[in-house]
């Protein structure tokens, strides 16, 4: 198997697995529970907050652990949202803001797009426009889950508090967070979403980190669990193994990075040297090596990725998020044309995948796609 | 460890702990993904899908996996109120109902609460008041977190249907599945809430039965998973081995029950020749065995737990939920009197429990009222 779609998700690590198996056995016991070996649970899941805010490089603020990045998403746009307050979401971004933004809309919320560029990444110009005295909300993906391109926190962070200095900025950091170095400090960044099975991790568990001192409407309610922001009993065992796959992201985190850019500059002179029409989408200098959005002309992505699982490659068209709807609102954001849509092919590594592999891929695409041209 | 808390949590059986991480490792994929892996992991989750259906009784109708019964819960209050109709649930619902009912008042829905009586169970003859054609939804508890008392739910929809054939009943069944047989068909329930973690299966997954034809307003937006009613990547290996455990706790079924029955019986006889001044909360002969609740008299629950925590004891002063909230509303409901409250002892058994360890709790129970009463 070549698994070229780790921007979908990442095979958890066998340790961390048999890790969270062991955990759940033996310290099984509900974080709620006032007796010592839960407090033990619990003062776990405390510290795994600890270690997470300080992989953020923040000083102190809430970690708010919840099943999905979709439901920390889900919980800062509703939680942060003000009648009276514009909130700004840019067309960038991932379903779960985006269909919450559109949602808040509907209700009635003041909600306004921000473009993304050709590039994919965010328009600065039309942020700077947008942001005023009313805003108080604005929500950037950190690199896009469609093309890789990595928006700079730090310039989108200082227009947005320059404008108004009151204005929250939540990012979606599900992408980018074990793959670049985050400082929701330096970046005065309020709230920013990571995920535990793009980093593999468990599946089931992710947070947000939010700020000290901001209001957040809690949207579940019960026990009182994780300072009444989100209840329901902790996933302890899987909040562990999340904490784990934060802490292994960043060991020889140069080394690992050296190796996924070489893997995509390969992927990138590999295509170059072949007879293969294709574009790439995006700019490759600006944006994340795990991720390579290559539109094949003249073929349709979708049959070129069962094309490919005849060798055991898996691939995306798009993220998964969107893999089953009609067109893709990102790259159409970005003006791709209809021939650069249709047979657009996500490439997406991890460090476990070696330059064989691409090799292995891209004389797949040579065959398959002269086979289809015909 | 003497562990009698299993009403808080259950220990996750190291077979389904084992299975979960090897599935997490071998099938990682994204079940939004359209290759056959990752297809191949989406029909594992609509076989559990499946297999819970026919555990509850169900020939179809809807599953959604959540992370947690809170969850489950939010999204079926928040998901069926309607402004124009009124909302009804018991006194003794577990916060996760309660908390998200009184929210929906504060935000201007009809909701009205339905008394308990003192032996635990549902005031029948207040919801028959209180149910009319303006009546959009009634939640009850099957079985009480805090006494045990088992509500009869075949009578309560009896009584909800007659009065409305409208009317939408959903019961929260996280600490009655899998302890006892239940029909949703027969019992015309519309919704019902069912936990993993409860019953010996991972932390971090649940599930809500919904029967086909009803309209649930979704409460987290994204990527479009679980029929659009809850996005989020999917959580396979926690839902299988949630699958898993729904189906062992329905194996050797009465042999089990036996078992438990066994226990609590014991422990009522042991405690009734012993010296202790103590009440039994609720009746204890239309209560789920499972779960024992005594008033110690002349002691503080608090103060006792702790003490039995030096033998390895573990028991909770009411549920997890409610540990570290003054005063317990569902105790007080029934008309519990102060110093019953403060005495009280949830003592909370699974099959994995031992006559032996009755007889141990019990003298570790003498031993320490004996010596706290001076």
């Amino acid at each position: 198997m070549i698994y070229f779609d780790n921007s979908a998700t990442t095979q958890t690590r066998k340790e961390i697995a048999e890790f969270v198996a062991k955990y759940s056995v033996e310290k099984f016991f509900n974080p709620s529970s006032v007796y010592s070996p839960a407090i033990e649970v619990k003062n776990d899941i405390d510290n795994a907050r600890k270690t997470i805010l300080n992989l953020l490089g923040a000083n102190d603020g809430k970690i708010i652990f919840t099943a999905s990045a979709t439901e920390a998403n889900n919980l800062i746009l509703n939680g942060l949202a003000r009648k009276n307050k514009k909130i700004l979401v840019s067309n960038g971004e991932h379903p779960s803001v985006y269909e919450t933004a559109k949602n808040l809309q509907n209700l009635g919320y003041d909600v306004e797009f921000v473009n993304i560029l050709p590039d994919g990444k965010l328009d600065l110009e039309d942020l700077r426009q947008k942001v005023d005295s009313d805003t108080g909300l604005v929500s950037i993906i950190h690199v896009s889950n469609e093309t890789g391109a990595i928006n700079d926190l730090h310039t989108i962070s200082k227009i947005v508090k320059e404008k108004n200095a009151d204005c929250l900025l939540h990012c979606d950091g599900v992408q980018a967070f074990g793959k670049l170095k985050v400082n929701v400090l330096n970046d005065q960044i309020d709230a920013y979403t990571i995920s535990s099975h793009k980093i593999h991790g468990p599946k089931g568990v992710a947070c947000v980190y939010l700020r000290n001192g901001i209001t957040l409407k809690p949207h579940i309610l019960g026990g009182g669990q994780e300072n009444g922001l989100r209840s329901g009993t902790e996933n302890p065992a899987g909040i562990m193994g999340f904490k784990m796959a934060c802490e292994m992201m960043y060991q020889d985190f140069e080394q690992k990075r050296n190796h996924i850019k070489q893997l995509k500059q390969h992927f990138v002179e590999r295509l170059a040297e072949s007879n293969l029409k294709f574009i790439i989408n995006g700019n490759i200098n600006e944006s994340l090596d795990n991720i390579l959005s290559v539109s094949f002309l003249g073929v349709r992505g979708e049959v070129l990725l069962h094309c490919l699982e005849k060798y055991q490659i898996y691939v995306s068209t798009g993220s998964a998020c969107s893999s089953k709807k009609v067109g893709n609102r990102v790259l159409s954001a970005m003006g791709l044309k209809n021939n650069q849509m249709e047979g657009n092919i996500r490439f997406s590594f991890s460090e476990f995948n070696n330059i064989e592999e691409v090799d292995a891929v891209v004389k797949a695409l040579q065959a398959e796609i002269k086979n289809l041209l015909g």
